[in-house]
């Protein structure tokens, strides 16, 4: 996640959730540090999986300090080991001690979703299949949910609601058929977007076809269908399939051929991964540091 | 949740996350239907648990759409069983095109929670003890995560930094220990606040005990050295257990006697509980049920 | 635009806007009317061209007054002429005064896009090019310039950065070719995502091409150059010309056969269209029309 | 502009125009930049005019990154040509990249302003009238623009409703007269606002005459008649002239001797300057200019 | 204070104002009102006074349940004595209890400046002079302490440093003197504004005059000496006197005919107005009142 | 007040002030001062009191440009007399100028409430009682006045609704008892709130004890009454005196022996304490203390 999307985008969500935990003041931590108290603490893993979030975490004290100085000994995207010091926090051990939990919370959501999403990814290994996320996120928490999912290997679905033409049952039923639908997609939407039908049976998928789909999503077909749907298509779309797909059913998948297997599993149902900071202590020197 | 709790706090969280999923429009929506038109959809539950947030979707699409229009046939703490209609919405279809997404990962999400947090604590049924959520949550989604704790039947740790004394081991080894750290929060914390100390041996527990502390937690101790640290107590401070308690372990510490558990796994492993939005279609007659 | 783009976008740009016109209150007003004052006054057209914005106008007095009706005798693509009655407001006097300047700033704005836009475009007809818009709009009234330029009957190019990828030169030149710019686009941005690349030459043209770019950008070409270009291409892209292009200068590129044409000048270059309230009077009973 | 009101006021509007092109992240630079990359780039201008906008054009890139420079080699207020290197800016090619929309589309239209204002004031020279913009801006960028109109020479009538009372038709009607609305004016504003009056007709003048108006503005008046207003007033209140003023119409009110002629065109019609980034390179070393 | 200034200002005052108050929500009433329960509460006056902010005191209540409804039997400006019933508030208990704490502290502080303002405004009764606020209200308070002092009479100096133009010794230091600093204020505000200048002698006075200063105020002068001020002024000017004017000293400025006398006091000093909310009582039937 | 806090809550409310007092720009200052002009200024303390607020009106300034720097004599707390020199700001003038009042509106009305609470708690010196304050904060204030009292030597009641369990006569009314109230408020609050209960007879007292009540609030009860009460709790609860206490009541109190004396007067009726900025002036060289 680079510094201007932190600037643009991620700051005032940082904040929000500050807000959240602190409404006052952390009156626990201000109760027995009264004043300015240099040290450190360890960011330790306790599970193995995929690192993701670290800048998010590091922004957190940055954010309420910034002399806050945070030594990362891994990076985003490296596969993590219990045990491992994942970085250093050096600074106002207030700052350490109040940011902590808003700064872990990101870390471990994260983190859990590039592991639960790199061991499905892992699952499609030599397939030409990608596998991808859904708008299945938490609300508010879209874009580091999305940043977690590439990091683990994945990639991402359409954004949001403006940014993609997705043309479901409802779409096409009020609009009267998938020829009508696509056509009104293409006269009102932005030039660049893609027209993505999603469809259920065959009959569909050939319609889909002749009103020139970008991308037509097999929903929730039997791998029989699916093997049908493709065959039709023959690359003149591009092609997805969706439907509860998980890490465990994900491997009857990989042989079909599609070209994108997405699945809402990945940002709502990955576990955290258990990452916890330790070993607070005040600095040798007062002006140590930082 | 209740409808000031929502206009206060609920409604700008509902808004952002609209924003989130449409920053411009739903241009799939507005490119197939150009005007109002009135429909409904029902809402279907399709996993076994306990329902939780549906004030919480419905004020997704009333703040899109005042006349929209939510018939609740199930109520937040009821048992749901797949097939269930648990609702239906009637409005314009494009209000509830463009909220589906958002009220249902709210719903999922909560109703999820309160599935895990129901089946945890089914387990301590026959003790004294109560299940307790943590301050382990999504980042901006704390409120609608501690409310579906709660109607999942656990209570509720404190709310946030600024509403609860906790004296960790970090702030009790600034202050140089539990008397002086127990001495320094009462002076400083408004006086309503109960005093909470974090100890890990039994010499700890003697010493929180002097200090008048009000609630002395227990973290990552042995099953023994809880029996041996409630024995000391004796009643004279709230006792609570803490650390990776989960629904597969909580089981072993019903006998303890201990007043509370507290879990982070409620609000950071409990995975969606599957509902969906099924069945839409336009009124008979136009302007039938808005 | 929609009521649902109203609530969840629009609305906070319009109290914005109407706080900087009221900071605090509206001092003239509110010296001369101490109570409310039912009456009426007129929308009245006092030059050619193409309405666009009404839905805007009229919510600006529903937000400061949800009571208020606004009668509207013409719609947004109508054509309009001076002395057109384009519709009635009816509510609290002072909030038909306190509200008549921003509510006219985005109709008279928005009507001189969709009308210069509308002029550019019926440049075009009879060709299969179709008008676009750029990112040239005025910063915090993207959402509204790209409508207007909708109803005059021209198309939207991407909405923002986020959702549309472009390689331009400098892009091409950090990336170290068209290639490898092409590949870095597919595998960071979503597959949803249209990949268009912006070129000066033939030979870029060639590179585009092989690279697979979904979208050509001729860029600042002479006329003969886009002819060769476009035959190079030969449907295996869509093409759009770029560069200055303006109401004046225009026609000369119809014969192209270009997919597209976009225009920086709909935007930043449209004046405004003249339209004005007369005609405010107090109703003839008081209680009459709100 | 100077760098408190940068503070205080631009600098959220800054961000949220910012926010408007960026709502999560610039898709194509992100993909083919992956980490900071120090360079420059060249402010062009392209056409002749006055530059107004440089600190806002700046702050854009300072926001996004605190450590970029804008080396400026022309000011606010100068006259600019075609060719000009107006400014060069070192940073991350990134921030470059992803900041040069925005912080363009308020240059070019703030130089447009000043451009257009200048030309318009340069018709009054060697009168003592002075030109005066309205509050007929752009919503949610009066402040952009009414400091374009002081830097093309222009001077700013009220800025919004709550700081300046101007008794218009509507409120004159309102208030049963002149004089009733002159009292009721003095009787409920701060006392350190002046009181205005619209009048159309000379019997009008003598009433705002009597009533003490501060100033007098003449409405769409002919100029026989303005003469005879000015003669009538002979000083004893200021004197404004308003009515689709324009560059082309306003050399004809220059002998009138009016104190203030005031004109929405200024920034309702002032097409924008055309000015661009060029010659966008990557530092010699990495760690050079930043 | 009228509703289309409680629109546009006010509103978010008063909800964030609910937010200090609950960050989360009303633990109290939701743990003992599980539903909604009509009913209603009398606003009972306990001091002498004058009544201000009546209609901000409602609006609390109707921002958390638009369907609240409040009768008034007093209007701000009404003396009221110990034991009047102001108004009644309807609605659900939940709101009320909710409401009542954020509606008594606006009304109080409200009320206590309107009372305060009136007994000194009655002390310069007979006279010509006229008695006005300063900025040194309570921040983020300011548009009810403003509206509170007109209630009671007094009048207001400029609302806020955009808005009005007063040079003090440091502005008229830093320019080389008062015929400097007026004309640049002049050369740069707004032509609406009045330039106010601040003298603290004689030779100041006559200088102020010379550059043509709308407004002189004598600061912190004797008795003797604004005496000597006024008469050198002569109607020239509009005159103000100014320091540490309290209820307790204003009466011995009453003779000096003066035009304005500015006190800090109205607002920073007023103690409050004690009322309060009694006799909450449910609806004899549920769905009675509301 | 930490930094942490500022970051995170206080920031806001101060910048949200200076738009308050700028919703456009300083125009008396920028029209004298026309660029970076470094200087100095005293802040003198004119009144006998307790010093509040000092690093809230630092940050005002720093806020506005982060290299001014406040140079401290005295600290939070601090007595301070008249004519002490509190501190001197070093900065650019404009700055200085434009910061001024917000920046003092804080500090005098912090000082004011720090001045007042210490002169009440002085007269309850000797005894066990120790004064708290209420939520009869100014809206939008309640952070830097709660913060006042600290310093001032009293202490915080509970900070809002969300957070304190307070049953006033209304919940137990609409409960059904007090016992009722108490076992519903333990149910449903988080664990850590301890349960307060207002009463006002002596039966109420005994109800109160039998249900648990942590804290027992006397309310408007006679010094007999509240003497009985208090040898009726004997220990069994911390008990609180309400209702109308002053600086000029608080002494009769003092021999009661209730642990806590709650009073409004605090925050509602403090006065300011006089302190202001004098001696501004240029440094002797351009660059030199900034």
């Amino acid at each position: 996640m680079n510094e201007i999307t932190m600037k643009t985008t991620v700051d005032r969500l940082l904040l929000q959730a500050l807000r959240e935990d602190m409404p006052d003041e952390d009156v626990t931590t201000n109760a027995i540090l009264r004043e300015r108290t240099p040290g450190s603490v360890d960011l330790i893993c306790k599970q193995k999986g995929i690192l993701a979030g670290l800048p998010v975490f590091a922004r957190v004290f940055t954010l309420l300090d910034e002399t806050t100085q945070v030594e990362c000994f891994f990076h985003d995207g490296d596969p993590v080991e219990p045990g491992d010091l994942l970085a250093r926090v050096h600074g106002d051990l207030r700052v350490l001690l109040s940011g902590e939990r808003v700064a872990l919370n990101y870390l471990q959501r994260m983190s859990g979703i590039a592991t639960y999403t790199s061991q499905a990814a892992a699952l499609l290994k030599g397939s030409k299949t990608r596998l991808l996320d859904t708008r299945k996120t938490t609300p508010n928490c879209r874009i580091f949910e999305k940043y977690a999912v590439r990091v683990g290997g994945g990639g991402n679905h359409r954004t949001n609601l403006s940014d993609g033409v997705l043309l479901k049952d409802n779409h096409i039923g009020a609009a009267g058929g998938i020829a009508q639908a696509v056509e009104r997609a293409r006269a009102y939407a932005p030039f660049v977007r893609k027209i993505e039908v999603e469809v259920e049976t065959l009959d569909q998928v050939s319609q889909a076809l002749q009103a020139g789909a970008d991308i037509i999503m097999l929903d929730n077909m039997s791998l029989e269908q699916m093997r049908q749907a493709l065959a039709m298509i023959g690359g003149r779309a591009q092609t997805e399939c969706s439907g509860n797909v998980t890490r465990e059913n994900i491997e009857g998948l990989k042989q079909l051929g599609v070209d994108y297997i997405s699945s809402g599993a990945l940002t709502h149902s990955a576990p955290i991964l258990d990452i916890s900071m330790k070993h607070m202590r005040p600095s040798a020197q007062k002006d140590g540091c930082v």
